[in-house]
């Protein structure tokens, strides 16, 4: 671990009085409590959200005499979190952290809680796959460019004449196309998955969800999934099936998403299953007009519908009716009901619960 | 453009009472002036900076009935600039922005202003190239897992038998390995001059500059660049020659940098002109000890040394100095001394003009 050497020399330094010590935030303890700092001598309250408390909450951080604000939580389950400060009412990022949960507004902080082994998130010693930044003139979207990420399993770029299966991977409202790796670290969750034999080795694409500007009016809002649909089956997907070795028929074909992107690839994956053999959908914000699209299954039947939710989550009632819905149109289907709540803590579970069930 | 049309009608339901609207920020005009705002409705003092004023200055921000704060500045030049607030006397990203500065410390927020014509570091219709992000666990770096970002040009993943000369392109002090990309848009500066015709195709690597935790005490920092030679030339290079389709001789392997990186090109290039033919520095912090290295330019002459800097750069006298020393040792070499500061509004430019030269 050079990181820990060499921030104790450095801490070393500063104690014998050749520098100021910087400001440290967020600083993980070896306890997995976790302190936050931040430096506003003049703000008259600063408060704290991570995304372990219940929704809308805040906890007040202290103020020390030297203008330092702070506060300490946990201990905490080891995962990656994301958190905010709130100064004076404004929302912001923590500003010394390098590490953001970027989103297509109101950016905030990462905070990785290490456990004492690695877990199915974290970089281990294993062959890593790479991410790929596309960057494409969308007919759809009238001539915008945008960026999607393709993750790529270790070997790719070696097996030149291997073809493998694709997985379409949705993020939730307000995130970007980088979200599932930035913040899912899916690559890392992928390579592991890979590395201990659970995984049909598989390229993974993943899109940026908001097809019409994220503040755009609700009733422009409300045509996102509709022009999102014709972007990914028109735009991303003949791309992605002319640049890379990939499998073009639906069995080997898959689309999943979280959140809105869970809502998406039911959505999508149910108009279309003679496109998509397998629909995964996590903390879901299921359409409700789903029941519209069931009929289409009469002709193709799904290899896997598997959708899973949060008893915490606030949508947790839409994953339960579509349960009882598919049961009751006898149409097979696994649903996951777990603990937890609508964060990305349970989308990298999820995610390391549906990978291994595809093209299998 | 589909996105001024989606916001005009997001406007016309707002002025028509359906919904409060969206703060902007920032927000660009017609004329290229800008409007800034940020709701801090208790904040007693509101500032902003942005990297075409003067080092270290701030303009003060107006506050409105309603809490939002803000600031009209321009017209501007058409550039990207990076910009941030100061609240209470904290520095901070625009809370609304989505295009953020990401930095090894203290982030801040990206402002795209557009001109009339396409300039150089926009997407424009043209082929693009891709970046991919690489993960690799770093021997030299004691087992740490780095990413590095490469692009590759167009056609790259349809054209297998062909083989590309390599750049090495470092960023400066607090960026990222995706600065030349996110901020420098290096990607859609390659595109555009392969488009027209004026660059030899190439591929890019972009390694994370800072070796050493950029929080690390001074000492430490001092041996920075020495620990990142030996990253880029063990761990970086070889992972690249042995996965991507490259040439592998001095002949079609260049190094170059902005700030920071300008003084590690200069550095590791001139100590290992075996292996590199063409050096390029950008606002290049140039170390105190460069005339060391200049010996080894007898074994292996150079067959491009580039380096350019902004008459109102605080780093400009190093590159008059090192003018000076390499006229005097009869060297040649080219310094472009330009207007400008130390900022990506310089450096795409000198991008612009140092990679057409490479590799002829």
């Amino acid at each position: 671990m050079p990181k820990t050497i060499l921030l104790t020399v450095s801490l070393l330094a500063t104690l014998l009085g050749q520098q100021p010590a910087p400001l440290l935030s967020p600083e993980v303890h070896p306890d997995r409590r976790v302190t936050f700092r931040v430096q506003a001598p003049k703000a008259a309250d600063v408060g704290f959200y991570g995304d372990w408390m219940p929704v809308g909450s805040i906890q007040p951080m202290a103020k020390a005499a030297n203008g330092v604000w702070s506060l300490t939580v946990g201990p905490l389950e080891p995962s990656i979190y994301i958190y905010s400060f709130t100064l004076d009412g404004l929302t912001i990022a923590d500003p010394i952290n390098p590490r953001m949960k970027l989103r297509a507004r109101t950016s905030a902080s990462l905070l990785e809680v290490p456990g004492s082994a690695p877990a199915l998130w974290d970089a281990r010693d294993v062959p890593h796959g790479s991410v790929e930044i596309n960057y494409q003139k969308s007919k759809v979207l009238n001539g915008e460019t945008r960026s999607f990420w393709v993750y790529t399993p270790p070997g790719y770029a070696e097996k030149t004449k291997q073809r493998y299966p694709v997985l379409y991977l949705f993020h939730g409202s307000n995130d970007t196309a980088g979200g599932w790796v930035l913040a899912g670290q899916a690559n890392y969750i992928l390579d592991n998955l890979l590395a201990d034999g659970k995984l049909v080795p598989m390229v993974v694409v993943m899109p940026f969800g908001h097809a019409v500007p994220f503040t755009a009016a609700r009733e422009i809002q409300a045509s996102n999934t509709a022009t999102y649909e014709r972007y990914v089956l028109e735009d991303v997907l003949p791309f992605v099936e002319s640049k890379y070795r990939v499998l073009k028929d639906r069995q080997h074909r898959a689309i999943a998403g979280l959140s809105m992107g869970g809502g998406q690839s039911l959505t999508i994956g149910l108009k279309h299953p003679d496109r998509f053999s397998a629909i995964g959908a996590f903390s879901a914000a299921v359409p409700q007009n789903i029941e519209e699209y069931l009929g289409n299954l009469n002709q193709h039947q799904l290899k896997l519908l598997w959708f899973a939710c949060g008893k915490d989550d606030f949508l947790y009632a839409r994953s339960t009716t579509l349960d009882a819905l598919l049961t009751k149109r006898k149409i097979q289907h696994t649903f996951r009901d777990t603990p937890g709540a609508h964060t990305y803590t349970v989308w990298r579970q999820y995610l390391g619960e549906f990978a291994p069930l595809l093209f299998r």
